[in-house]
């Protein structure tokens, strides 16, 4: 019961690096962009208050924002996307029930378990294979009627575009028929929207209308958009309501945010320039598929997954082979590895990169 | 976050009937067996003193005998399976870890999501498929060391013989093969042995050799042993003394519950009888598997699966046809029926049953 | 977070001795209490069926006449008085709100942790002091109300007899008091009624009266009452529906437990005889507070507490003292033993007792 | 179990008001105290890195500059104090142990139920009084060995200075001596210190031998140190280890949150000027102890705690009125009103603060 497990720290995670050099092409994950000079200026013109009060104008103005541009009725800013899933599930779900989630899925894979610590919720995964999306089928087939032995399903968790399924952009004709069968069965729906304008951009959706099939969705202002911190989470006032209510308890009230929301707005007026992302990403995946020993599909948005099998290449090997050549890359499964396009890596990155690499792998 | 969702009771889930009559052949479940005249006479003798401070002399010694009999130091009677292995969990594992299980497992399944609700635990489920019990590559494959981002894997669960699979017994070399594989990773091994006998009976294995390899056990003494009340879970010393007090948090802790351990003790001299149960079983399958539409795989022990599709039948519709002509089994999937043979049932009911659902069936 | 800290073991606990020999008068608890040769009969002969089916026809009709002695809709028959309680916290209240409790209820003091770690329950205790109730003042003080920072109460749990404040007994008035000041709240109630009956006895109150004012309560058929095994949960049927399913997961569900229902049912005719306990209480303590050094206040009902501090004896010393002549007592406290009679305990026992303590004490 | 009780939204929640116009003097609270301009420039200028990967220098510095302010082995960046609070509990103790806190404790009154909810402790209660912090006896007293039936004492939490006692500087000395008397016992303690230096101004204590005696600290740049948001968590090293995971189990991981470290780093150095809050405070104190009917004691640090009971008036009333003045407090409990002197408050405005509520209450 109280065995010492953890020895986890920021410098051996799975992405981390000891440092990173100004000579390096990051491509760990789109998690590392710095914000612009824009973001900048704004977080210091900021107009703040606290915002445990409901005070701080900016806040409420980038809450706003948010809220109307995937067309819900409110939204929080949260200091993670994280938090902003552990939030949903926790509102949606009571404590006894069970989350259905893809076997993949970030919120069941790298979120710590949070559903069954934080929630009491017990997880129930399908397999969306490469349509990163159940079937209405597999929805039918997973959730579960509360008896008197079984723990009935209390929320679906979608995720788009999905993260380890190689960020797969999930058309709205998917999601909305994965809602639309939870929603037959009296389930509640949150999108994990991490990366949702990445879906929006490569399938050209609107967001209003990729989400409105779902009851909430969380996503990033961080990540592509390239805001320093801080994700929103949208959906319905009374929704919101409790969400509110839930981030204070799991510590996510902030005081004067509006020094970081700031940016936050400023972030979202990245979305267009999301298609560069994408761009560099197929550039990258066809001059690496190009390499004897890579096999490498063409993405849908901005993580590339490099199969180094061929290779004879461990996906730690073939990282550290990259590293050599100051690319930074994540392992993603024993040959699998993660590079993801983001707004700080140019087109001319990744040229370089894919010549680095190639030279690399060829002259080992 | 709070709504109405429970309708569960007791006269809705899932393989209770009105009232069960005389004449019916009941082979919902082998936990509807009835104590024998023997366990109601040592319940009415039985020693007893107040078991939660640990002195009742039959208790003690049902305990003693439990741990002898499967090859453990020590040993704990308690209310039910359930709590059994709910106990097994929250002692081996910390609240913020997972349990490995298969995503047939009656703890995952049946329990009404009790490791998260209860442990804090997450469940990260393999499919153990027809064998039963995960390959080793498929612990290896499942299990997930604790990081920044992961909630590493505290217990692994194994169930023998699997209920959802259709009663399989699972050999020694696989648990021990599983086992293995856990503990080259540092991951305790809980076995759900509610039928364990069953499966030692049905292979020819003696008990202590088939648990030898996991470090904790639960098995019933209800089931095909027949005691009313009552399961074992055994293990170490130090994991008994922690099993104690998580039991008296649980609720389970009793006062002279020798008066229930009497018969759990008669019951221990039924193992061998679980051969009758597995005979009865197989002359059942077979006979319906001659049922035109009927499709009955021989199984490895006392739990029948009918698969009614051939007959254009569902489980539900099935099941009721069975009903009619007094012949009790339970919905176990769309199309497939569990009948489970047990001490109350003779190879005459057996017989019987085959011919009047044989007649069912086809005068339809 | 995982420092080895237990070392819990049923022969350190509070009350354990080595062995009982049957020249010792146990007044440790009236947990100890025997099976009368009815009760063993009974067990015997009880009819049985699967109670997790509701097929059980003796633990139906205990659940029947349980409901109708205490005026509810339906009840419920669970393994311990702890598990009752705990359920019914969960069923009353929402993970994430608050506990109002007395701040030496047994839920609080010896339950475990139950409430935080079952439930997610955050308790607020009052102190009640020798009324062993809250006023309406103090429920109205320490409730609270829902907000952004606050965890409002989720259900108010009241004790009587009250076992940690010398088995007082609350009257109906206070109980009723209490209630009405949380219903006026919205809050529902519940009492842990482990020993009701004491205190409907020592009051001459009908049990119905006596908790009419609450939503629910659970009282004990071991303790005074002598059944060897379990308690009742009573209240309306939507609360009972959710305690079956809760009562599932915490483990207590169990199968032909009528065989332990039908001492019960035996159990509930020891309801008059408790006046008896409360005579020889007085007696005992009538008796002890003569004793030089002891002080002892006349008992409401059956537990009986002895302060030594004027004879210069800890707790621990005088119960050591008292079980060097054979006397069993607990210690209540640094100075503070409790004594509690019972159904194996005659009078001529106390008037023993009086005397062999007192000449210990006298003769040290 | 599922009833809706939830209608806690950032409009009605304790110290909120419609909107805060320019003229008004804000003692609600030191949480609504705007950033500096060289905050802003600061924030503007930060280098940043992800923090989640712990490439963010800014707040790398910022965490060793904490760790040494403190003289702590470490340190960790989170977003509000209730997650430094919380993250402590859950790594100090296990799931199931009880956190040993003062009935006004901010961590139990004002965090959500956090503690059962998150990490499944149970809170046990002493009455600090106007020490505010536990005497050596208090702890012994409240502290619980785990046993059978008891939930052991995992955590001790003291707060210095104490908000809801009104700002109290809890002298070295009795922080020690409640440390020691925990430690003696095997008990971690933990410090919320959210006003730290406004305890250790107020008393000339230097922060590290103002928490040499206890294991962890919290503390906020926010409140009286003006950052915009954010808390430090500090202790050894393999403390900040387990609390890193737990800060990403609780959504708390941020990316490039140097752009809010940067003006952390600012705010450590407005700890001397805390002084001038204080003696702010006792200006305001004094002013407002001399009107008629209202009873206002001097106070140790930076929170002014009005009794409006000899005027007639509720808290509510009162602060009613000093809302009609421009003068904005926050109730305090049935006719205590609390004002909060801060940065952006000039003992100008506390003077005119005294007169306008001077003249509101006596032209009533």
């Amino acid at each position: 019961m109280r065995r010492r497990t953890g020895n986890a720290t920021r410098t051996t995670v799975y992405f981390s690096v000891g440092a990173v050099s100004p000579r390096m092409i990051d491509l760990r994950s789109d998690t590392v962009t710095l914000p612009s000079d824009e973001m900048r200026e704004a977080a210091r013109d900021a107009d703040v208050g606290d915002d445990v009060y409901g005070d701080d104008p900016t806040v409420n103005e980038l809450e706003a924002r948010a809220a109307e541009l995937v067309g819900k009725e409110a939204a929080l800013f949260v200091p993670s996307g994280t938090m902003g899933n552990q939030i949903a599930a926790r509102v949606h779900a009571d404590p006894g029930q069970e989350a259905l989630v893809d076997a993949k899925a970030h919120v069941y894979k790298w979120e710590v378990g949070g559903f069954a610590q934080l929630s009491g919720l017990q997880v129930r995964a399908y397999d969306a294979g490469e349509r990163a999306a159940p079937t209405p089928e597999q929805v039918r087939d997973h959730a579960r009627e509360e008896s008197l032995h079984v723990a009935g399903t209390g929320v679906l968790c979608l995720e788009n575009t999905h993260n380890a399924r190689g960020g797969v952009a999930v058309p709205k004709a998917d999601v909305d028929a994965a809602a639309d069968a939870a929603r037959d069965l009296g389930i509640p729906v949150h999108l994990d929207g991490a990366r949702l304008f990445n879906a929006c951009v490569a399938l050209d959706e609107d967001p209003k209308a990729m989400v409105e099939g779902v009851d909430t969705v969380m996503f990033c202002l961080s990540k592509g958009l390239g805001a320093p911190v801080g994700s929103m989470l949208a959906g319905s006032e009374a929704f919101i309501e409790d969400a509110v209510r839930v981030r204070k308890q799991f510590g996510g009230g902030m005081r004067q945010a509006g020094l970081i929301a700031a940016p936050g707005l400023v972030a979202l007026d990245n979305i267009d320039r999301l298609a560069d992302d994408h761009e560099n990403a197929r550039v990258l995946a066809e001059g690496l598929d190009a390499v004897a020993g890579l096999s490498v599909p063409t993405p849908d948005t901005n993580i590339v997954v490099v199969d180094s099998a061929g290779a004879g290449l461990t996906a730690e090997e073939f990282v550290s082979l990259c590293e050599g050549v100051d690319i930074l890359g994540g392992t993603f499964g024993e040959y699998h590895t993660r590079f993801t396009t983001n707004l700080n890596v140019s087109q001319e990155d990744v040229e370089t990169a894919v010549e680095l690499v190639a030279d690399a792998v060829e002259s080992r």
